[in-house]
C-alpha cells in the first residue's frame, strides 16, 4: 500500500468541472449516466487517486493476509421506500451483496448505515429491518456493524440506508473489466428493466393487468454456481441505475472492445414493453436488481448458460451479444428489422431515485 | 461463521417498541443516547443478532485469512456541512477512521457514499472532496470504493456522506469492553466538548472572543503510539455524539463494572465552559471528533500517560478516573465540592445533527 504517492490534483484547488456546464449539483448527476461519470472522473477520481480506486467498478478489491477481498458501498435513496416486489432494506442488502458478487467474491459481512427523517412511523422500520435481516439470510451474509442517524422533518425522506459489504474472491478467481476478450459472449440472466418499471408504476399510479414486480434478490448462488462451471469468466456487472445499455457503455470503455447486441435477443417481458411505451421510456436504460451480465470466453459459454439455467434466478438466461474488435468504446445494437444502430450511455435523468 | 442459526425475533412480527412509547422516529433517537439504545437493543439487535454485532461497539471484528479484521460504518448528516476548524468531508473520513483505531486496528481503506441534494453548488461539492482526500492522507488510508446519490430539493440537507472502513488488527492485540478490570485507570487525550461546541457556536450565531474549533482529527497515529508501549490497554472508545458521560455508560455497562470519574480532572478549557454555561449545556454530553477515552490497567498507565504526552494529539492527556468494583452499570462523579453525584446517559436530543 503506497500513501505517500503524489497526487496530482490538476488545476490546483479550482473546482475541475466548469461553472460555465454545472454550478450546481443537478438530479442527473446521481442518474448513473453520462453526469454520474463526469463527476466520478473530473472530480472524484483525480481528489483520491490511487491504484485500487477504479473508475465505475462495483467494488474496490484488495489482498489482506494473502487473502484476496471485495469491498463495497451503496447507499439508497429509491422512493418510494415499499414497491411491488419489495423495499428499500433488502434492495439495500441485495445491492451491495451482488456488488461484491460481481467482483468474483463471496460476500460475508455487511454493515448497515441509517439515515431517518423525523416521524418515519416506528412500524416502517420494522418492516424494513426485518426484511433486511430476511435478505441478509437469503444471500448467506451477515451484518455485523450499523449506524443511525435521525434528520430533522423536511431535511430527508423517510429513510435513506447506506449498506458496505466485504467479501471474499477465492483463490484463482480473477474477474474485471479489462479481462473482457473480442468473440466473448454476453449473458443477461433473464428478463430485464424489471425493478424500474416497478418503481415507475407505483409513482406513477399506472396499472397494468398483472403487477410488474422488481427483481431485487441477491445473486450469490448464481456467481456461485457460474464460477463452478468455467474460469473462464472475464467480467461480471450488474446493470443496476442507468440499465443494461448504461451498463455495456462503461465495459465497452473499460476493456476498449466494442460491443453488438441483437435485440431480438433482448428478454423483455410483454407488459414491460408496454408499460415502457405508456411511460416513454426505454427498457434498455431501466434499472434491474437482480440481474447481471456476464462476459463469457466463446469456448465455456454454453457450459456457463447450462449451469445459469439450473439456476432459479437464471431460468431465462439468454446469449444478448458479443464483444468485437471494432467500433471500440462503443455500444452497437442489431435491430429487429435488420439496421444498426449506437447504444449510447444515459444522458439526462431517466428516472431519478430508482434505488 | 454460521448463517444458518436460528434467529429469534421475539414477539414475531409486531414491531419490538410499543406504538405507546413511540409510534414515530424522533430527533432522539439519533442523539446517541438512551432511545438510540433503545433502537439498537429492541430492534436492530433481535432481527440481525450474530455473535459479531455487538451493542454500541464502534466496529465489529472479524477473522479472514487468519487475520483479524475491524470493519466499520457511520453516516454524517453534521449541520452546518461547513463549521470552524473543518467540514462534513473529513469528519466523515476522520470519524470512520477513528472508530476502526478504537477497535485497536490499523485503518486501510475507506469507502465513500455521498447522497447530494440537488442544488448544491458543485464548488461545495470540490472543497469537501479535497478535504477528504487530504484527511485520508493524513490518517494513511486510501479512499477505494465509492457511490453517488442525488435526491430532489427538499429531500435531503445539501450533503450526507457515509463512510465504511476496513482495517488490521495487529497480531496480539485484544481490546474491547469485555476486557475492561477493577482498578483500570481512565485516560483521555485532552480538552472536551470542543466539536460540539464548535457546531452550536455556528449555528446559535455565537461569538466568543476565540474561535472554538472542531476537535476532528485521526487517531490512528495516536493509538498507534499508545499500543506500542503496552500490552495492557483493555478499551478504547471515541465519545462522540453523548459526549464523555454516555461513552463512559455504555463502557460501564458492557463491562458490568461502575465507573468513578473526578470532575476537577476533566479537561474542559474556559471558554468551551463558558460557551455551555450560555447555551444551557454540560460538556460531559458534548459530542467530540478527536479525542478518545482508553481503559489502562494501572500498572501502565503512567508509561500509556507518557506516550500519549509526546504525540501532537495527546498533549493534554490526562487521567479523569477508574473502574471499580461497586454500583455496577453506573458512572459516578466526584464533584468539585466535595460531592458525588450520578452521571446518566445522554436522554432526549440535546444536540440533534452534530456529527
Amino acid at each position: 500500500m503506497s500513501n505517500n504517492q503524489q497526487i496530482d490534483l490538476g488545476s490546483g484547488f479550482a473546482c475541475p468541472i466548469p461553472k460555465s456546464d454545472y454550478a450546481n449539483i443537478l438530479l442527473a448527476h446521481g442518474s448513473g449516466g453520462r453526469l454520474t461519470h463526469q463527476l466520478i472522473e473530473k472530480m472524484f477520481l483525480p481528489a483520491f487517486k490511487n491504484e485500487l480506486l477504479e473508475p465505475l467498478h462495483d467494488g474496490a478489491v484488495f489482498t489482506i493476509g494473502g487473502k484476496k477481498l471485495a469491498f463495497s458501498t451503496d447507499s439508497y435513496v429509491v422512493n418510494p421506500i415499499f414497491f411491488p416486489g419489495g423495499n428499500i432494506g433488502e434492495l439495500a442488502v441485495n445491492g451491495t451483496v451482488n456488488d461484491i458478487a460481481m467482483c468474483g467474491a463471496r460476500p460475508l459481512y455487511l454493515s448497515a448505515a441509517f439515515i431517518i427523517e423525523e416521524g418515519l412511523p416506528m412500524d416502517d422500520l420494522w418492516k424494513i429491518v426485518l426484511s433486511m435481516q430476511e435478505a441478509a439470510k437469503k444471500a448467506g451474509v451477515l451484518l455485523v456493524t450499523g449506524d443511525t442517524k435521525v434528520v430533522d422533518r423536511g431535511k430527508g425522506d423517510k429513510i435513506f440506508i447506506n449498506t458496505s459489504g466485504v467479501g471474499l474472491v477465492d483463490d484463482g478467481v480473477d474477474i474485471g473489466p479489462r479481462k473482457i476478450q473480442a468473440g466473448d459472449k454476453i449473458i443477461v440472466n433473464g428478463d430485464i428493466a424489471l425493478h424500474g418499471i416497478a418503481i415507475m408504476s407505483v409513482r406513477e399510479g399506472l396499472e397494468f393487468e398483472t403487477v410488474i414486480k422488481s427483481d431485487t434478490a441477491p445473486l450469490t448462488g448464481l456467481v456461485n454456481d457460474m464460477l463452478k462451471v468455467s474460469g473462464e469468466i472475464h467480467a461480471l456487472r450488474d446493470p443496476t441505475r442507468g440499465g443494461v445499455a448504461t451498463t455495456l457503455n462503461e465495459l465497452a470503455e473499460q476493456s476498449g472492445l466494442g460491443i453488438i447486441i441483437n435485440e431480438e435477443a433482448m428478454p423483455i417481458p410483454d407488459d414491460v414493453k408496454g408499460a415502457c411505451e405508456i411511460l416513454g421510456l426505454d427498457p434498455l436504460y431501466i434499472a434491474n436488481e437482480g440481474k447481471l451480465v456476464a462476459f463469457v470466453s466463446p469456448r465455456a459459454a454454453d457450459r456457463v448458460l447450462d449451469a445459469m439455467r439450473k439456476h432459479p434466478l437464471g431460468e431465462r438466461s439468454v446469449v444478448i451479444g458479443e464483444a468485437v474488435d471494432r467500433h471500440h468504446g462503443t455500444v452497437v445494437m442489431n435491430s429487429k428489422i435488420g439496421g444498426t444502430r449506437v447504444v449510447d450511455m444515459l444522458t439526462g435523468e431517466q428516472l431519478p431515485r430508482i434505488c
